[in-house]
């Protein structure tokens, strides 16, 4: 369902941490949000913070909050703005039968041991990025019509083809970090083509369940002129902390 | 002809640059080289500075000697010294004959836009490295007795088989920034696997008449607990400002 036009950022509660971090959960319509601003910005005397959108791992925010604080603490140390919300079937939002069915089969042909075919990968991804998309756009209009909060705007995430798609799709997205590691239906490659901004890929070589060929295929159809492919060691979620920097110091590059 | 045990550095010339960098040439026997150090390094209190072997592609020093300049004095900046020295069979250092019928192999197959044969990329690499792999080795002895030179080591080169070579047989090299932009021989895969110091590689995606899988496959092939690929956009000398920047900030994290 999609969110009426105009929907404003609903604060449900505020902390400050570490006197350096002001965090505040949100909900936009029924979707859950966490907002992190330096501590400084909340001065109205300030100039806004160039927002940076995190987009989860389709886990839910509770389970990914610890990762998710880390990199917005530091993207406020370095003046950012950093907003994230929940994806359509994650945490406590609705699951749709046709993702359950394709998690399902999914499941099955990993504990198989065989590889995952394109109809399970279509059937996971594209509905979620349908989904998700107009709804990061919605938080977007939401979020930039708060004081403190300002442009130019980063995406950092998550599900790739999500990245993707708001990168065509969007044109107040500047620069985006993208996690190459999530499966990617063939027709992303195709809009991928048509991504022009700046771009910089994680990539961790040892993801286990992600294809390595598929994340090189996809890095090397951007058409983006900047595009920059960082390959670190370890799993899924062993991203060094060198690389995080990296990926900070990119939106430092490109939004300031 | 190899060097003589207990060779030492002969300056031949020294100017200071911009009050920043103190740029001396010097001979290694016959070798022409240059080491780059900080200028406050020069005076005798202060700590030596630890040292970047700088090897340059196979195209002689004069040629590269801007390129060169500016990561000396890039490293300069970050407390660095740096040392070059030509490599064999570059400038005016004598060719030998096989290397010379090895690149007019190379050549015919590049013009005539065919793939380069395993025998012509090991007569043309796999002798260039056993007779520079020595060399660095006695420049790195003779450097290292230079009271304003000390250790850590880092490399970073220029021809990726050398500094293959290099960080297997060579234990004063703690971390390498290797660019993967020339041909590599098969048996080069193998040592690669014996690599266990942290990796910084640079792989420019474009790169004319680099073979871009070979140098995934070499990566994949390192033995380093840490080694991370950067690849960015842009022929083989169109390396970005930033990712010369992340280069030397791999150094400053492993070699400080």
């Amino acid at each position: 369902m999609a969110l009426p036009k105009g929907t404003t950022v609903q604060f449900t509660s505020e902390q400050r941490l570490d006197d350096a971090v002001r965090e505040r959960e949100f909900t936009l319509g029924e979707i859950p949000g966490i907002l992190w601003t330096p501590a400084s910005a909340s001065a109205s005397a300030s100039a806004p913070a160039p927002l940076i959108l995190l987009s989860p791992p389709p886990l839910g925010l509770r389970k990914t909050y610890p990762r998710l604080l880390a990199r917005a603490r530091h993207s406020a140390a370095d003046g950012f703005a950093t907003a994230t919300i929940e994806l359509p079937g994650s945490g406590d939002r609705p699951r749709w039968p046709a993702a359950e069915q394709a998690l399902a089969g999914l499941r099955l042909a990993m504990e198989a041991d065989e590889p995952v075919s394109d109809e399970i990968i279509d059937a996971l991804i594209l509905p979620l990025v349908d989904k998700a998309v107009p709804e990061w756009q919605a938080a977007l209009d939401a979020l930039l019509s708060l004081p403190e909060v300002g442009g130019p705007v980063g995406y950092s995430g998550g599900v790739i083809s999500i990245g993707v798609r708001l990168a065509v799709v969007e044109p107040r997205i500047s620069a985006a970090v993208l996690f190459a590691g999530s499966f990617v239906p063939r027709v992303m490659f195709e809009e991928a083509r048509q991504v022009t901004i700046p771009l910089h890929v994680l990539l961790q070589w040892d993801d286990e369940g992600n294809d390595r060929q598929a994340a090189l295929d996809l890095f090397d159809a951007f058409g983006s002129k900047e595009k920059t492919l960082h390959a670190n060691m370890g799993g899924h979620t062993g991203v060094p902390k060198f690389a995080g920097d990296a990926a900070a110091q990119f939106f430092t590059r490109h939004l300031k």
